[in-house]
Formats: structure tokens, sequence, C-alpha cells
């Protein structure tokens, strides 16, 4: 067996034996084969694709390729939700707290932000004393006393996938449904739960603004997760506005205090799509008879100020202070800050999600580059949502600012994001398609 | 620009400009763009193809990427040939002769063999004394003193090809038209020929065995050189048996002195193959109004022993000895020699050309591995043609060998290469196609 033939065969369109996939992963992870043919080969895959049992042995021989997680000393059904990135995208910190309070155990590796995308992790870092680098023993010590934790990757997690997702990166292969598939499955596969909720974005503020490419990415990781033996449902969410009304990592961590608080509607975008992924993550480990009940209990969990408790406790764990949670608003204090106004009277038929992703970006909310620092106090606060009536002169978003370089570039970005028109357009729908559910 | 942009440009099936082209070539070369951004755009390249405007700016690119040779101080029409390579393909040897005789000048820079295809150089080093590094300035003097010289090719020439087909051949991208054709045309347009013939082998013998796509890649080649203001011409021969009767090294010079000694038939593959090849020179070089007065001026030289004369100097210009020139026979002298005999009475059908090349390489005429060492004297002999009556217990082939390694496995394959049938099967074309004639 040699790499050469093992490329040969896929650019040919054959279907890859396990004993081939393992040989390549393990090359790879020991340097022994070189980038080139690496990322000839991921071009092959981008050009011919995979089987279904390719994909899966893919994912198995990745997510060996490291250290996995054991959660089975905790007792009872372990649940994990991965979002594929969008932007005002909270929905981890509301949904697995309001599904932990509802008896879900939810041990969570999380990941940062990646271009416009905002990453969990930095949110979390947006309070001081917050360290989200715990070991495994201290995850499970969390997640025993207060049924949920979201930490970050350990180091050893997957290395197969550091190493192609970085070649990937430049090298055009990125947009691949079973590199995709692969790279999300094999985390979770090897972050060790028995149950997986998949929230798949689709819109111009995601990676695929495609719902029949989302579609088909969603039913590959459904089918990879099931032939390993675990429970997966995907979601198929909108993102072409954002789905959070804040945008920015303190602003987020407060946003999600406040959904938390029970302030809020269930018909927000934001509270609803996270009550659907909790709900599934409560119905799949067991928690209710089916996802209607399921979602009942979340519902309450909200309202009763249960799964409140659980985040605060979770922040806790990870280091804050309870006086600095209570007082959230002095980490959204900016210099700066820049209202946009309506230009005319009209319906905001869209808010752009990218722009505002992008522009949040440009505030120093994410990186632009791998070693940049966050600036966790920035971003961008919606004072208008989708759908809603605005007279000229009405403020529709606050841009947060500290440091005034890209402010017109910011400015411009959320302008033109915004889409006001005399007639009110047709509602798009939150929720796409529930995968596997 | 990057090339990031350039490799997804490619992969989504765009055309590439003349700037993008020039900028992965210059990258590639000067070491600025990584093999595994090079390799990917090389599998993107095999999967979409290239335009027509694409493969002549990359082959001008790669053309421009070292040294090119300047003939324009020799005065008159200067004419190159190339073989795609094949087994027992002395054609070079026997056409440029011939048609230095006719009045055409050849200034050629030749190649090694590769795999089971020989290379003249290897060829012509089989006589003591030879060496094919010469200068550009040696190589002219030559060409003005005799007309014809095939020399190596010069370290600087294209290294861009040499970089792309070291790549090509370690990540299953060779076997791709516009690759396989701007490597051969960029080669050719850096060594300065106005007139260009290209030898496309097909069969199992050659690099490809299909012919509609050699033509495919005869017509990239043609198009390719007009475009450069080049006359071009491809003749598509037939690889499916040996070209000669001697495959070797001294053995195929033995066979070309032969051959121009007028010991032969017209009609024999080799002789008829070279008497094309030469007079498409003859012609496009000007010194015949037709190629049906090109081929005649070519036969008359064959026979007039004007032909055998150039090739005698040539070789002596290169520092070989004209005593073993006349003695040929001393160097395709080996310690063993094997018969291989006819097991049935019946019609040779069928010569599998690649059996004899491989037997060939495999007793030490070419090489299986770069630094490996050849040995000139060693091959296969041919005692029969494709469509002879033989009787059981002829002579079909005599194994000329050293070394006793490799010897079981040369007798196999020749014998299996060997086809013998109770009636004899319908002739293949020699020549299948003449492009752009």
């Amino acid at each position: 067996m040699t790499i050469l033939d093992i490329i040969i065969k896929k650019r040919d369109g054959y279907e890859l034996s396990k004993e081939e996939i393992d040989f390549f992963i393990k090359g790879l992870v020991n340097g022994e084969i070189p980038d080139y043919q690496v990322s000839a080969l991921l071009m092959a895959i981008y050009f011919n694709g995979m089987t279904d049992d390719e994909i899966t042995n893919l994912t198995i021989s990745m997510a060996d390729s490291g250290e996995k997680v054991d959660l089975s000393d905790i007792e009872g059904i372990k649940a994990d939700k991965h979002s594929t990135g969008g932007v005002g995208d909270t929905t981890t910190l509301i949904a697995a707290p309001i599904a932990a309070s509802c008896g879900a155990i939810i041990a969570k590796m999380s990941g940062r932000g990646l271009s416009f995308s905002g990453g969990t992790l930095d949110k979390l870092e947006s309070l001081p004393g917050v360290s989200i680098s715990k070991s495994i023993d201290e995850l499970k010590n969390i997640v025993r006393s207060n049924g949920v934790c979201v930490v970050g990757q350990t180091k050893n997690l997957v290395p197969a996938d550091k190493l192609l997702y970085s070649l990937r990166d430049v090298t055009g292969t990125v947009d691949s449904i079973p590199l995709i598939a692969s790279s999300v499955m094999s985390k979770k596969l090897a972050s060790g739960a028995d149950v997986i909720v998949i929230d798949v974005k689709v819109g111009n503020g995601a990676f695929m603004s495609d719902v029949s490419k989302a579609e088909k990415l969603a039913q590959t990781m459904v089918s990879i997760g099931r032939n390993n033996g675990k429970k997966v449902v995907a979601v198929l969410s909108d993102m072409n506005s954002p789905l959070g009304k804040n945008i920015g990592n303190a602003l987020e961590v407060k946003e999600a205090l406040d959904v938390l608080s029970g302030k809020v509607d269930v018909s927000d975008r934001l509270v609803y799509v996270s009550l659907v992924i909790a709900g599934y993550i409560i119905f799949l480990s067991g928690n209710a008879k089916c996802f209607d009940e399921a979602f009942d209990m979340a519902k309450n969990a909200l309202f009763s100020g249960k799964a409140l408790e659980k985040f605060e406790n979770m922040l806790m764990y990870l280091g804050a202070d309870k006086k600095d949670i209570d007082n959230i608003d002095n980490f959204i204090k900016t210099e700066n800050t820049l209202e946009i106004k309506a230009e005319k009277t009209g319906y905001v038929n869209a808010i752009y999600a990218k722009n505002i992703g992008i522009a949040s970006l440009k505030l120093g909310a994410g990186r632009e580059k791998k070693d940049d620092n966050i600036d966790h106090a920035v971003g961008i606060v919606l004072n208008c949502r989708v759908g809603d009536k605005v007279n000229k002169g009405d403020t529709l978003a606050f841009i947060n600012y500290n440091n005034k370089e890209n402010i017109r570039i910011a400015e411009e970005l959320v302008k033109t994001a915004m889409i006001i028109e005399d007639d009110r357009a047709e509602d798009i729908p939150l929720i796409y398609k529930i995968i596997g559910g």
C-alpha cells in the first residue's frame, strides 16, 4: 500500500478501504506522508466525494488519531452539541444550561471564533477569571456537580483534524461535505458523548448558504454518528440574519444571561432555536418521552430561572466571580458608541448577517489573523429584527467600539446590511428541517 | 492575487488568466509557493482540464522559467523532434540523420529512459567516449558542421517542468493532457527550433493506449506550437508491439546503424515510422515541396548511405571512435543469452510491448530507481515480428543478459508477451493519424 496508489484510486473514483484510510491518517499524523500528497488526495476527495462507508471510516480513523475523552465514569447519558458557526449564535450558552436543568448531562469541548463566526470560548473569556483550559478530570468533576460545563479542547484531541484543516484552509479544499462532516464528527466522537445535537447553520452568515447542501451535510453527519452508536439529530437553522440581537463576546454573554432570566419571548429567533436544540438534547438523553414534552420542559426551565442557575454556576466553576456576572454591563462598556439610523421609513426585510459578522470582526471582536488579540467588550447591538416596521431616523443598531481604526468600515457594513423596503417581505423559515428527529 | 485564489478558481472550473498562470510558475520556480499548494492545483487541473489559452500560457510561462536556447545564429530553419516514449523506439537515431542528409538542420536536446521506455541519451552513451553534456555553443558548432546533433538538456532548461514533473510523479497527476502537453512543448519552445515533429506513441508500450486520447494530446501540442509561431506536425504511431527488433541501448544503436546501412525493407515498422518522421522534418523545413517528395528524399538518403554518414559523424562529434562504431557488435556482447522458443506452431498475433520493455528494464537496460546504473550491452533481440508464421521450437527472441538476478522474470515477461494463435489476426495500423500534416 502506498499513498500514491491511494491518491490515484480516489482520483479515479474508486472507494477507499478502511485499511487505506487508516494508512493515510496514520501517515499524516506521524509525518510520514508529505503535505503535497495529502493536499493532492484532499483535492481528489473534493472532486470525487466519498461514500458513506469511506466517510465513516475516515471519521473513526481521525477520532482515533489522538487522545479520546472517556466519559463512561460519569453516570447517565452524556450529551454534546455543535454549531457549524454563525453570527450572534449564542445557542450553546443558552441551550446547554436549559438542557442540564432538565436532567441532561453535558460535557462539551468548544472552539474559538473563525473568521466572521463567533466562538464560545472567546465569549466565556469575557468575564474576568474564566479559564477554559481544564483537564478532563476537572471537566468531569464540574459536570458531576453541575450537570453542564463547556471548556476548551484538550491539546491532543483529533490531531489529524488540526493537520487536515490547516492544509484544507490553504489548498481550496475546505468546502467539501465529506471533509467537513468528518472534521466535525471526529471531534464529537473523540469527545465521548452518547448524544449529539448538531446545529447546521444555513445562510449568508454561515459557512454554507444552500439548504440542500446543508441538508446533505447534516444527513452525512447524522449517519456517521449513528454508524458509531450515537444518538444524533441535526437542526438546519437560518443564518441569513444574526441569531441574537447582540454580536460580540461580552455582549453575547449578556444576551444569554438576559434570555435565561426569562425576560424574553419564545418566538424570538435566538430563544426559539435554543429551545429546539435544548429540547432535542433533553429528549435524546432520555429525559422526556417525546420532543414536544422536552420542548415544554425546556421552556419551563427557562422561565423558572433553573437554567440561569446552571449557567451562572458553570461560569463560576470556570473561575468567574458572581459579582461580575451580576454586573455584566460593566464588561460591555466601550469608549464610543455609534448609532445606525434608518434612512427611510419601511419594513426591515433583511439584516445581512455576514456584514454584521465582519463588522464585529473588524471592531476587534474576532481575529483576522490567528494571533490577534480580542476586544471582548466591543460589538454590535441590533435594535430591530427582520420584519419590524421602522420610521426614518429610528435607531437600527448600536456599534460599540474602542479602536477607531475600522469604525468607518464597520459603519458601512452595518448600514448596508439593513434592507428597508416599503412592503414587508415574506418570512424566511427559522428552522428549515430536522434531520434524524 | 494569491495562489489560494488561483487554486479555487481552477477548482471551480474557471479559466485562469495569463497573469495568474505566470504568478503560479514564477512562485513555483522561486520557491515561494509550497509544494502542497502546487499539488492541489495540479489535481484541480487534472479534474477540470485547461482551455487552449490556458495551456498555451502555461507552456510559454514554463518555457520562460529558465535558460532558453537561441538558435537564430545558425542559418536556415531549425528542426526538432520528440517521441512520447516507447519500446524499441530508435526513431531519433534514424530519422534525424536522414532528415539532415536531405538538408534539414536538427539541433535536438534529448532525454533519458523513463520506466520501460528507452532514452536516446542512454543509447548514445553505449559507445565509449561519448559525452552528451555539451554547451549550447558546442551543440551549435556541431550542427553548423554536420547539420544534426543530439545532446543532453542543459541544466537550466525549463526548471518549472522539472519541479512540476517530480510532484506530478508522486501525486497522481501525470496522466493529464494539459500537463503532458505543456511539459513536452515548453521544452520544445525553450530549445529554439522552428519546426517540431512529435511522435505520439499509442499502445500498451506507450504512456497512452487510447487513440482518441492520444489524438487529443497531439492536437493540443500542435496547437500550442502553432500559437507560438512554430511549424508542428504530430504523428500517432503504434506502440502495441516494439518498434524495432532490438530493445536495449547498444542494441538499438546497432539497429540504427543497420537501418542506415540500407540493409532493410521500407515496410519494416521502425524504418517506416522513421521515414515518416524524417519526411515531415524535411517537408516542414522547406526542403521539399510536399510530404510525398520529402518521403522519397528520405528513402533515397537511407539507401544512398548519406544518412549513415551523418549519424556516424554525429557519434564522432560526441566523442565516439570510428573503430568502435564499426565494431558495434563488441558492445552488445553479454555473458549469457537465453533463447525464447515458440511453444506452438501458428501466427505471432501480438508481441506485448510493455512486457518487452519491462523485461529489458529488469535486465538493467533501464533504471528502476533514479540513480541505478545502466548496463548498456543487455537487452532483447526479437527474432519474429507480428504477423509472422512460426513453427513450434522456432526462436522468437534472444535475451542477452549479464546479471542473473532477474532473468527468470525477464524470461517470463518475454514468453508471455508472445501471442501465437492458429489464425492470423488482422493487422493493427502502424500510423493511426497525422495531426496538422
